[in-house]
Protein backbone atom coordinates (compact mmCIF):
# COMPACT_ATOMS: atom_id res chain seq x y z
CA UNK A 1 0.00 0.00 0.00
CA UNK A 2 1.78 3.43 -1.09
CA UNK A 3 2.18 5.89 1.62
CA UNK A 4 2.53 10.01 1.21
CA UNK A 5 4.61 12.17 3.61
CA UNK A 6 3.76 15.71 3.45
CA UNK A 7 6.11 18.09 5.47
CA UNK A 8 4.91 21.49 6.78
CA UNK A 9 5.59 24.18 9.16
CA UNK A 10 3.32 24.94 11.86
CA UNK A 11 2.60 28.44 10.87
CA UNK A 12 0.99 31.86 12.73
CA UNK A 13 -1.86 31.56 10.41
CA UNK A 14 -2.70 27.94 11.65
CA UNK A 15 -2.41 28.60 15.32
CA UNK A 16 -5.52 29.34 17.99
CA UNK A 17 -4.84 31.73 21.06
CA UNK A 18 -2.85 29.58 23.17
CA UNK A 19 -0.18 29.47 20.25
CA UNK A 20 -1.48 25.46 19.32
CA UNK A 21 -2.70 24.48 16.19
CA UNK A 22 -6.57 25.73 16.01
CA UNK A 23 -7.85 21.77 15.75
CA UNK A 24 -9.78 21.84 12.80
CA UNK A 25 -6.96 23.11 11.28
CA UNK A 26 -5.89 19.45 11.32
CA UNK A 27 -8.81 18.11 8.99
CA UNK A 28 -8.40 20.59 6.53
CA UNK A 29 -4.90 19.19 6.62
CA UNK A 30 -6.07 15.95 6.16
CA UNK A 31 -8.19 16.78 3.04
CA UNK A 32 -5.27 18.14 1.38
CA UNK A 33 -3.07 14.80 2.34
CA UNK A 34 -5.92 13.10 0.90
CA UNK A 35 -5.73 15.10 -2.21
CA UNK A 36 -1.87 15.34 -2.55
CA UNK A 37 -1.90 10.81 -1.96
CA UNK A 38 -4.18 10.86 -5.30
CA UNK A 39 -1.77 12.58 -6.58
CA UNK A 40 1.51 11.19 -5.85
CA UNK A 41 -0.14 8.10 -7.90
CA UNK A 42 -1.09 10.10 -11.07
CA UNK A 43 -4.67 10.55 -10.01
CA UNK A 44 -5.64 14.92 -10.20
CA UNK A 45 -8.84 15.39 -9.04
CA UNK A 46 -8.66 18.90 -10.71
CA UNK A 47 -8.79 16.33 -14.51
CA UNK A 48 -10.79 13.69 -13.00
CA UNK A 49 -14.02 16.01 -12.06
CA UNK A 50 -16.90 15.66 -14.45
CA UNK A 51 -15.11 12.57 -16.36
CA UNK A 52 -17.47 9.86 -16.34
CA UNK A 53 -19.67 12.24 -14.25
CA UNK A 54 -16.89 11.95 -10.94
CA UNK A 55 -18.01 14.08 -8.44
CA UNK A 56 -14.85 13.46 -5.70
CA UNK A 57 -14.64 11.76 -2.24
CA UNK A 58 -17.36 13.37 0.12
CA UNK A 59 -17.05 12.47 3.68
CA UNK A 60 -18.95 9.44 5.42
CA UNK A 61 -16.62 10.17 8.57
CA UNK A 62 -13.17 11.56 10.18
CA UNK A 63 -11.97 11.53 13.39
CA UNK A 64 -8.48 12.52 15.11
CA UNK A 65 -7.25 11.09 18.54
CA UNK A 66 -5.09 14.44 19.55
CA UNK A 67 -2.24 12.99 21.44
CA UNK A 68 0.76 15.89 21.55
CA UNK A 69 0.03 19.48 20.87
CA UNK A 70 1.67 20.62 17.79
CA UNK A 71 3.06 24.43 18.28
CA UNK A 72 3.85 27.79 15.88
CA UNK A 73 6.80 27.20 14.33
CA UNK A 74 7.16 23.23 14.68
CA UNK A 75 7.41 21.01 11.69
CA UNK A 76 5.28 18.38 11.33
CA UNK A 77 4.78 14.96 9.26
CA UNK A 78 1.88 13.94 7.51
CA UNK A 79 1.78 10.60 6.13
CA UNK A 80 -1.02 9.84 4.78
CA UNK A 81 -2.37 5.97 3.31
CA UNK A 82 -5.57 4.07 2.45
CA UNK A 83 -6.13 1.46 4.64
CA UNK A 84 -8.87 -0.27 3.66
CA UNK A 85 -10.95 -0.68 -0.03
CA UNK A 86 -14.61 -1.37 1.03
CA UNK A 87 -16.66 -1.08 -2.24
CA UNK A 88 -18.50 1.83 -2.09
CA UNK A 89 -15.71 3.83 0.63
CA UNK A 90 -12.34 3.55 1.27
CA UNK A 91 -10.91 4.53 4.97
CA UNK A 92 -8.23 6.74 4.99
CA UNK A 93 -5.26 6.79 7.83
CA UNK A 94 -3.28 10.13 8.99
CA UNK A 95 -0.55 10.11 11.08
CA UNK A 96 1.29 13.09 12.22
CA UNK A 97 4.83 13.16 13.75
CA UNK A 98 6.39 15.81 15.71
CA UNK A 99 9.78 15.54 16.64
CA UNK A 100 9.62 12.12 15.90
CA UNK A 101 6.42 10.79 18.14
CA UNK A 102 2.98 10.67 17.09
CA UNK A 103 0.96 13.78 17.45
CA UNK A 104 -2.12 12.89 16.34
CA UNK A 105 -3.82 10.26 14.41
CA UNK A 106 -6.93 10.65 12.17
CA UNK A 107 -8.66 8.83 9.68
CA UNK A 108 -10.94 9.92 7.44
CA UNK A 109 -14.04 7.50 5.43
CA UNK A 110 -14.91 8.66 2.01
CA UNK A 111 -17.30 7.79 -0.28
CA UNK A 112 -16.39 7.40 -4.57
CA UNK A 113 -19.57 9.37 -5.91
CA UNK A 114 -20.34 10.35 -9.52
CA UNK A 115 -23.13 12.39 -10.09
CA UNK A 116 -26.79 10.75 -10.15
CA UNK A 117 -28.69 13.06 -12.69
CA UNK A 118 -31.89 11.36 -11.55
CA UNK A 119 -31.94 14.39 -8.75
CA UNK A 120 -31.19 18.06 -8.72
CA UNK A 121 -27.64 18.26 -6.99
CA UNK A 122 -27.61 14.24 -6.43
CA UNK A 123 -24.64 12.52 -5.66
CA UNK A 124 -24.47 8.57 -5.90
CA UNK A 125 -21.46 6.24 -4.34
CA UNK A 126 -20.12 3.37 -7.07
CA UNK A 127 -17.74 0.81 -6.36
CA UNK A 128 -13.60 2.04 -6.35
CA UNK A 129 -13.17 1.15 -9.92
CA UNK A 130 -10.49 -0.93 -10.02
CA UNK A 131 -7.73 0.66 -11.80
CA UNK A 132 -8.15 3.25 -9.51
CA UNK A 133 -6.98 0.86 -6.13
CA UNK A 134 -4.58 -0.79 -8.45
CA UNK A 135 -2.43 2.74 -8.55
CA UNK A 136 -2.44 2.60 -4.91
CA UNK A 137 -2.00 -1.39 -4.73
CA UNK A 138 -0.41 -2.37 -7.43
CA UNK B 1 -28.48 18.50 31.22
CA UNK B 2 -28.58 22.43 29.41
CA UNK B 3 -28.47 22.55 25.68
CA UNK B 4 -27.54 24.99 23.13
CA UNK B 5 -28.69 25.53 19.76
CA UNK B 6 -27.23 27.54 17.19
CA UNK B 7 -28.72 28.24 14.16
CA UNK B 8 -27.07 29.30 11.08
CA UNK B 9 -27.19 29.51 7.05
CA UNK B 10 -24.67 27.67 5.12
CA UNK B 11 -22.69 30.48 3.07
CA UNK B 12 -20.96 30.02 0.03
CA UNK B 13 -17.73 30.47 2.03
CA UNK B 14 -18.52 27.03 4.06
CA UNK B 15 -18.93 25.79 0.59
CA UNK B 16 -16.59 23.48 -1.47
CA UNK B 17 -16.27 22.99 -5.06
CA UNK B 18 -19.44 20.51 -4.85
CA UNK B 19 -21.31 23.58 -3.60
CA UNK B 20 -21.62 20.97 -0.61
CA UNK B 21 -20.07 22.16 3.20
CA UNK B 22 -16.13 21.81 2.98
CA UNK B 23 -16.09 19.20 6.20
CA UNK B 24 -13.16 20.71 8.35
CA UNK B 25 -16.12 23.88 8.63
CA UNK B 26 -18.06 21.65 10.59
CA UNK B 27 -15.51 20.82 13.12
CA UNK B 28 -14.76 24.85 13.08
CA UNK B 29 -18.72 25.21 14.00
CA UNK B 30 -18.41 22.29 16.57
CA UNK B 31 -15.91 24.84 18.58
CA UNK B 32 -17.94 27.76 18.42
CA UNK B 33 -20.95 26.12 19.21
CA UNK B 34 -18.89 24.68 22.67
CA UNK B 35 -17.84 28.20 22.85
CA UNK B 36 -21.64 29.50 23.04
CA UNK B 37 -22.43 26.39 25.03
CA UNK B 38 -20.20 27.72 28.10
CA UNK B 39 -21.43 31.65 27.39
CA UNK B 40 -25.11 30.53 27.63
CA UNK B 41 -24.31 29.40 31.02
CA UNK B 42 -22.32 32.29 31.80
CA UNK B 43 -19.08 31.21 31.19
CA UNK B 44 -17.16 33.44 28.68
CA UNK B 45 -14.11 32.79 27.74
CA UNK B 46 -12.75 35.90 27.19
CA UNK B 47 -13.15 36.87 31.37
CA UNK B 48 -11.72 32.79 31.86
CA UNK B 49 -8.63 32.98 30.60
CA UNK B 50 -5.44 33.35 33.02
CA UNK B 51 -8.17 33.58 35.70
CA UNK B 52 -6.38 30.99 38.37
CA UNK B 53 -4.08 29.99 35.44
CA UNK B 54 -7.05 28.82 33.61
CA UNK B 55 -5.83 28.19 29.74
CA UNK B 56 -8.91 26.76 27.53
CA UNK B 57 -10.10 23.05 26.94
CA UNK B 58 -8.28 21.38 24.40
CA UNK B 59 -8.88 18.50 22.49
CA UNK B 60 -8.01 15.20 23.20
CA UNK B 61 -10.70 13.51 20.17
CA UNK B 62 -13.12 14.75 17.95
CA UNK B 63 -15.23 13.12 15.27
CA UNK B 64 -17.69 13.00 13.09
CA UNK B 65 -20.46 11.21 11.34
CA UNK B 66 -21.58 12.68 8.29
CA UNK B 67 -25.15 11.51 7.50
CA UNK B 68 -26.97 14.00 5.09
CA UNK B 69 -25.19 16.67 2.97
CA UNK B 70 -25.67 20.39 3.99
CA UNK B 71 -25.90 23.04 0.95
CA UNK B 72 -25.51 26.18 -0.02
CA UNK B 73 -28.25 27.98 1.39
CA UNK B 74 -29.69 25.79 3.87
CA UNK B 75 -30.41 26.85 7.25
CA UNK B 76 -28.80 24.51 9.79
CA UNK B 77 -29.39 23.88 13.93
CA UNK B 78 -26.67 22.92 15.84
CA UNK B 79 -27.34 21.42 19.00
CA UNK B 80 -24.65 20.94 21.67
CA UNK B 81 -23.99 19.47 25.19
CA UNK B 82 -22.36 17.77 27.55
CA UNK B 83 -22.65 14.13 27.69
CA UNK B 84 -20.55 13.39 30.46
CA UNK B 85 -18.17 15.18 32.92
CA UNK B 86 -15.22 12.34 33.68
CA UNK B 87 -13.05 14.43 35.88
CA UNK B 88 -10.28 16.37 33.94
CA UNK B 89 -12.16 15.91 30.91
CA UNK B 90 -15.59 16.28 29.31
CA UNK B 91 -17.39 15.10 26.30
CA UNK B 92 -19.28 17.38 24.22
CA UNK B 93 -22.56 15.91 21.63
CA UNK B 94 -23.03 17.63 18.77
CA UNK B 95 -25.94 17.50 16.16
CA UNK B 96 -26.68 19.33 13.45
CA UNK B 97 -29.90 19.13 11.84
CA UNK B 98 -30.99 20.06 8.36
CA UNK B 99 -34.59 20.30 7.17
CA UNK B 100 -35.58 18.81 10.77
CA UNK B 101 -33.31 15.27 9.98
CA UNK B 102 -29.58 14.94 11.73
CA UNK B 103 -27.17 15.60 9.07
CA UNK B 104 -24.32 15.68 11.27
CA UNK B 105 -23.63 13.95 14.49
CA UNK B 106 -19.96 14.73 16.46
CA UNK B 107 -18.12 14.38 19.69
CA UNK B 108 -15.39 16.37 21.24
CA UNK B 109 -13.68 15.48 24.01
CA UNK B 110 -11.85 17.95 25.65
CA UNK B 111 -9.61 18.73 28.86
CA UNK B 112 -9.44 21.07 31.75
CA UNK B 113 -6.21 23.01 31.41
CA UNK B 114 -4.27 25.08 33.76
CA UNK B 115 -0.98 27.03 32.73
CA UNK B 116 1.82 24.28 34.11
CA UNK B 117 4.63 27.01 35.44
CA UNK B 118 6.91 24.41 35.24
CA UNK B 119 7.52 23.76 31.76
CA UNK B 120 7.68 26.89 29.33
CA UNK B 121 4.18 26.86 27.57
CA UNK B 122 3.26 23.83 29.67
CA UNK B 123 -0.24 22.96 30.43
CA UNK B 124 -1.89 20.47 32.65
CA UNK B 125 -5.47 19.21 32.81
CA UNK B 126 -7.16 19.46 36.76
CA UNK B 127 -10.57 18.30 37.65
CA UNK B 128 -13.01 20.34 36.15
CA UNK B 129 -14.62 22.74 39.39
CA UNK B 130 -17.98 21.64 41.03
CA UNK B 131 -19.00 25.10 40.30
CA UNK B 132 -18.19 24.88 36.38
CA UNK B 133 -20.57 21.50 36.65
CA UNK B 134 -23.21 23.02 38.33
CA UNK B 135 -23.65 25.50 35.68
CA UNK B 136 -24.59 23.14 33.24
CA UNK B 137 -26.13 20.69 35.77
CA UNK B 138 -27.94 22.76 38.36
CA UNK C 1 -29.48 52.42 -1.61
CA UNK C 2 -30.16 49.27 0.64
CA UNK C 3 -27.55 48.12 3.23
CA UNK C 4 -27.23 45.07 4.93
CA UNK C 5 -26.39 44.30 8.54
CA UNK C 6 -25.00 41.64 10.55
CA UNK C 7 -23.91 41.10 13.62
CA UNK C 8 -21.91 38.42 15.20
CA UNK C 9 -19.31 37.27 17.67
CA UNK C 10 -16.05 37.32 17.65
CA UNK C 11 -15.29 33.45 18.56
CA UNK C 12 -12.14 31.87 19.68
CA UNK C 13 -12.02 30.28 16.41
CA UNK C 14 -11.46 33.74 14.86
CA UNK C 15 -8.65 34.44 17.16
CA UNK C 16 -4.71 34.43 17.02
CA UNK C 17 -2.56 33.93 19.38
CA UNK C 18 -3.04 37.64 20.55
CA UNK C 19 -6.76 36.78 20.79
CA UNK C 20 -7.23 39.65 18.01
CA UNK C 21 -9.23 38.35 14.64
CA UNK C 22 -6.95 37.29 12.69
CA UNK C 23 -7.18 39.47 9.65
CA UNK C 24 -8.30 37.06 6.87
CA UNK C 25 -11.00 36.24 8.90
CA UNK C 26 -12.10 39.66 8.00
CA UNK C 27 -12.17 38.79 4.55
CA UNK C 28 -14.35 36.09 4.83
CA UNK C 29 -16.51 37.92 6.59
CA UNK C 30 -16.95 40.36 3.59
CA UNK C 31 -17.84 37.37 1.46
CA UNK C 32 -20.58 36.32 4.09
CA UNK C 33 -22.20 39.71 4.06
CA UNK C 34 -22.04 40.58 0.39
CA UNK C 35 -23.65 37.17 -0.03
CA UNK C 36 -26.12 38.08 2.73
CA UNK C 37 -26.75 41.40 1.53
CA UNK C 38 -27.75 39.55 -1.90
CA UNK C 39 -30.26 37.56 -0.23
CA UNK C 40 -31.73 40.85 1.42
CA UNK C 41 -33.06 41.90 -1.56
CA UNK C 42 -34.39 37.88 -2.93
CA UNK C 43 -31.52 37.53 -4.80
CA UNK C 44 -30.18 34.37 -3.30
CA UNK C 45 -26.74 32.43 -5.00
CA UNK C 46 -27.79 29.10 -4.51
CA UNK C 47 -30.69 29.40 -6.53
CA UNK C 48 -28.94 31.83 -9.63
CA UNK C 49 -25.66 29.26 -9.98
CA UNK C 50 -26.00 27.96 -13.42
CA UNK C 51 -29.35 30.20 -14.29
CA UNK C 52 -28.79 31.80 -17.42
CA UNK C 53 -25.28 30.62 -16.81
CA UNK C 54 -24.66 32.86 -13.98
CA UNK C 55 -21.30 32.01 -12.45
CA UNK C 56 -21.19 34.46 -9.47
CA UNK C 57 -18.87 37.28 -8.49
CA UNK C 58 -15.45 36.63 -8.27
CA UNK C 59 -13.38 39.31 -6.71
CA UNK C 60 -11.31 42.14 -9.10
CA UNK C 61 -10.25 43.81 -5.58
CA UNK C 62 -10.36 43.52 -2.29
CA UNK C 63 -8.90 46.54 0.54
CA UNK C 64 -9.49 46.69 4.27
CA UNK C 65 -7.74 49.39 6.67
CA UNK C 66 -7.97 48.41 10.27
CA UNK C 67 -8.54 51.14 12.96
CA UNK C 68 -9.46 48.89 16.27
CA UNK C 69 -8.87 45.84 17.34
CA UNK C 70 -11.58 43.36 17.38
CA UNK C 71 -11.35 40.99 20.25
CA UNK C 72 -12.27 37.62 22.02
CA UNK C 73 -15.62 37.41 23.12
CA UNK C 74 -16.77 41.21 21.10
CA UNK C 75 -20.12 41.54 19.31
CA UNK C 76 -19.44 43.69 15.85
CA UNK C 77 -21.89 44.75 13.16
CA UNK C 78 -20.94 44.29 9.65
CA UNK C 79 -22.83 47.19 7.66
CA UNK C 80 -22.37 46.33 3.83
CA UNK C 81 -23.69 47.94 0.83
CA UNK C 82 -22.96 48.32 -2.88
CA UNK C 83 -21.43 52.09 -3.49
CA UNK C 84 -21.54 52.19 -7.06
CA UNK C 85 -22.51 50.08 -10.24
CA UNK C 86 -19.58 50.03 -12.92
CA UNK C 87 -21.15 48.24 -15.67
CA UNK C 88 -20.02 44.64 -15.44
CA UNK C 89 -18.24 45.24 -12.15
CA UNK C 90 -19.39 46.80 -8.52
CA UNK C 91 -17.82 47.97 -5.65
CA UNK C 92 -19.10 46.54 -2.11
CA UNK C 93 -18.37 48.57 1.13
CA UNK C 94 -18.18 46.72 4.49
CA UNK C 95 -18.02 48.48 7.63
CA UNK C 96 -17.18 47.23 11.00
CA UNK C 97 -18.43 48.45 14.21
CA UNK C 98 -17.42 47.13 17.28
CA UNK C 99 -18.65 49.32 20.61
CA UNK C 100 -19.79 51.79 18.38
CA UNK C 101 -16.74 52.66 16.85
CA UNK C 102 -15.87 52.12 13.18
CA UNK C 103 -13.03 48.80 13.76
CA UNK C 104 -12.59 48.44 10.18
CA UNK C 105 -13.12 49.65 6.87
CA UNK C 106 -13.54 46.98 3.65
CA UNK C 107 -13.95 47.47 0.04
CA UNK C 108 -14.83 44.45 -2.30
CA UNK C 109 -14.93 45.39 -6.32
CA UNK C 110 -16.75 42.29 -8.04
CA UNK C 111 -17.60 41.17 -11.40
CA UNK C 112 -20.45 39.68 -12.90
CA UNK C 113 -19.97 36.79 -14.65
CA UNK C 114 -21.36 33.83 -16.84
CA UNK C 115 -19.83 30.45 -18.08
CA UNK C 116 -17.95 31.68 -20.98
CA UNK C 117 -18.24 28.13 -23.34
CA UNK C 118 -15.68 29.29 -25.82
CA UNK C 119 -12.92 28.10 -23.10
CA UNK C 120 -12.79 25.14 -20.74
CA UNK C 121 -13.37 26.16 -17.66
CA UNK C 122 -13.95 29.86 -18.68
CA UNK C 123 -15.84 32.48 -17.10
CA UNK C 124 -16.29 36.15 -18.77
CA UNK C 125 -18.06 39.28 -17.21
CA UNK C 126 -21.14 41.24 -18.69
CA UNK C 127 -23.09 44.05 -17.30
CA UNK C 128 -24.96 43.66 -14.01
CA UNK C 129 -28.69 43.43 -15.44
CA UNK C 130 -31.04 46.08 -14.69
CA UNK C 131 -33.93 44.31 -12.87
CA UNK C 132 -30.31 42.94 -10.40
CA UNK C 133 -29.59 47.06 -10.04
CA UNK C 134 -33.12 48.04 -9.36
CA UNK C 135 -32.85 45.36 -6.37
CA UNK C 136 -31.16 47.11 -4.25
CA UNK C 137 -32.15 50.91 -5.83
CA UNK C 138 -35.56 50.42 -6.20
CA UNK D 1 16.42 44.11 -0.08
CA UNK D 2 16.01 40.23 0.62
CA UNK D 3 13.15 38.63 -0.80
CA UNK D 4 11.43 34.82 -0.22
CA UNK D 5 9.35 32.77 -2.71
CA UNK D 6 7.07 30.33 -1.20
CA UNK D 7 5.97 27.56 -3.55
CA UNK D 8 2.45 25.81 -3.30
CA UNK D 9 -0.29 24.01 -4.90
CA UNK D 10 -3.88 25.05 -5.21
CA UNK D 11 -5.95 22.18 -3.41
CA UNK D 12 -9.69 21.47 -2.83
CA UNK D 13 -9.51 22.93 0.39
CA UNK D 14 -8.75 26.01 -1.33
CA UNK D 15 -11.50 26.02 -3.67
CA UNK D 16 -14.88 27.81 -3.93
CA UNK D 17 -17.71 26.39 -5.97
CA UNK D 18 -16.42 27.64 -9.01
CA UNK D 19 -12.82 25.88 -8.52
CA UNK D 20 -10.95 29.29 -7.86
CA UNK D 21 -9.15 30.14 -4.93
CA UNK D 22 -11.89 31.41 -1.99
CA UNK D 23 -9.91 34.64 -2.48
CA UNK D 24 -9.59 35.31 1.60
CA UNK D 25 -7.45 32.29 1.12
CA UNK D 26 -5.17 34.73 -0.57
CA UNK D 27 -4.79 36.82 2.46
CA UNK D 28 -3.82 33.70 5.01
CA UNK D 29 -1.46 33.03 2.21
CA UNK D 30 -0.09 36.65 2.81
CA UNK D 31 0.07 36.03 6.55
CA UNK D 32 2.06 32.91 6.36
CA UNK D 33 4.43 34.62 3.51
CA UNK D 34 4.94 37.27 6.03
CA UNK D 35 6.00 34.83 8.36
CA UNK D 36 8.43 32.35 6.37
CA UNK D 37 10.34 35.91 4.85
CA UNK D 38 11.12 36.50 8.44
CA UNK D 39 12.06 32.91 9.43
CA UNK D 40 14.16 33.35 6.16
CA UNK D 41 16.36 35.84 7.59
CA UNK D 42 16.55 33.95 11.04
CA UNK D 43 13.35 35.70 13.07
CA UNK D 44 11.36 32.76 14.24
CA UNK D 45 7.80 34.50 15.22
CA UNK D 46 7.72 31.61 18.10
CA UNK D 47 10.98 32.62 19.54
CA UNK D 48 10.32 36.48 19.62
CA UNK D 49 7.02 36.16 21.01
CA UNK D 50 7.36 38.25 24.69
CA UNK D 51 10.95 38.44 24.58
CA UNK D 52 11.25 42.20 24.94
CA UNK D 53 7.51 42.03 25.39
CA UNK D 54 7.26 42.11 21.53
CA UNK D 55 4.14 40.93 20.56
CA UNK D 56 3.72 40.50 16.30
CA UNK D 57 2.89 42.34 13.35
CA UNK D 58 -0.64 43.35 13.61
CA UNK D 59 -2.01 44.40 10.26
CA UNK D 60 -3.08 48.37 9.87
CA UNK D 61 -3.84 47.84 5.78
CA UNK D 62 -4.32 45.20 3.22
CA UNK D 63 -5.09 44.76 -0.07
CA UNK D 64 -4.97 42.29 -2.87
CA UNK D 65 -5.98 43.28 -6.82
CA UNK D 66 -6.80 40.27 -8.22
CA UNK D 67 -5.91 39.76 -12.04
CA UNK D 68 -5.76 35.84 -12.97
CA UNK D 69 -7.72 33.06 -11.23
CA UNK D 70 -5.55 30.25 -9.91
CA UNK D 71 -7.58 26.90 -9.87
CA UNK D 72 -7.50 23.79 -8.48
CA UNK D 73 -4.28 22.18 -9.05
CA UNK D 74 -2.22 24.76 -10.12
CA UNK D 75 1.07 25.17 -8.44
CA UNK D 76 1.52 29.25 -7.75
CA UNK D 77 4.66 30.84 -6.32
CA UNK D 78 4.10 33.91 -4.07
CA UNK D 79 7.09 36.62 -3.67
CA UNK D 80 6.91 38.84 -0.77
CA UNK D 81 9.46 41.67 -0.07
CA UNK D 82 9.36 44.75 2.44
CA UNK D 83 8.68 47.18 0.07
CA UNK D 84 9.13 50.07 2.73
CA UNK D 85 10.58 50.37 6.30
CA UNK D 86 8.49 53.32 7.64
CA UNK D 87 9.46 53.78 11.36
CA UNK D 88 6.70 51.96 13.91
CA UNK D 89 4.87 50.31 10.67
CA UNK D 90 6.32 48.30 7.08
CA UNK D 91 4.59 47.72 4.31
CA UNK D 92 4.68 44.04 2.69
CA UNK D 93 4.46 43.72 -0.77
CA UNK D 94 3.37 39.96 -2.55
CA UNK D 95 3.15 38.93 -6.13
CA UNK D 96 1.39 35.54 -6.78
CA UNK D 97 2.43 33.89 -9.91
CA UNK D 98 0.83 31.61 -11.82
CA UNK D 99 2.40 30.32 -15.22
CA UNK D 100 4.77 32.71 -15.31
CA UNK D 101 2.74 35.90 -15.04
CA UNK D 102 1.27 37.86 -12.09
CA UNK D 103 -1.88 36.52 -10.74
CA UNK D 104 -2.66 38.39 -7.61
CA UNK D 105 -0.90 41.08 -6.25
CA UNK D 106 -0.98 42.23 -2.73
CA UNK D 107 0.10 44.14 0.10
CA UNK D 108 -0.09 44.28 4.17
CA UNK D 109 1.09 47.14 6.09
CA UNK D 110 1.79 46.62 9.46
CA UNK D 111 3.00 47.45 13.00
CA UNK D 112 5.98 46.84 14.90
CA UNK D 113 4.26 45.83 18.60
CA UNK D 114 5.43 45.26 22.15
CA UNK D 115 2.61 44.92 24.98
CA UNK D 116 1.66 47.85 26.45
CA UNK D 117 1.04 47.21 30.48
CA UNK D 118 -0.94 50.69 31.18
CA UNK D 119 -4.02 48.97 29.46
CA UNK D 120 -5.09 45.39 29.57
CA UNK D 121 -4.56 43.90 26.84
CA UNK D 122 -2.90 46.75 25.39
CA UNK D 123 -0.54 46.83 22.58
CA UNK D 124 1.35 49.49 21.11
CA UNK D 125 3.91 50.29 18.20
CA UNK D 126 7.37 51.12 18.23
CA UNK D 127 10.14 51.50 15.99
CA UNK D 128 11.26 48.69 14.09
CA UNK D 129 15.12 48.40 15.93
CA UNK D 130 17.65 48.76 13.26
CA UNK D 131 19.11 44.83 14.10
CA UNK D 132 15.75 43.85 12.48
CA UNK D 133 15.92 46.34 9.67
CA UNK D 134 19.31 45.30 8.69
CA UNK D 135 18.72 41.28 8.61
CA UNK D 136 16.58 42.38 5.50
CA UNK D 137 18.77 45.27 4.00
CA UNK D 138 21.95 43.90 5.06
Amino acid sequence: MKRSVQTRMVNFADCDSAQLVFYPRYFEWFDRCTEMMFRAVGLDWDRMFGVDDWNGVPLLDAGANFKRPCRLGETIEIESWVEEWRGRTFLVRHHIRNKGEIAVEGHELRAWTVIDKSRPAGLRAIPVPREIVARFDP
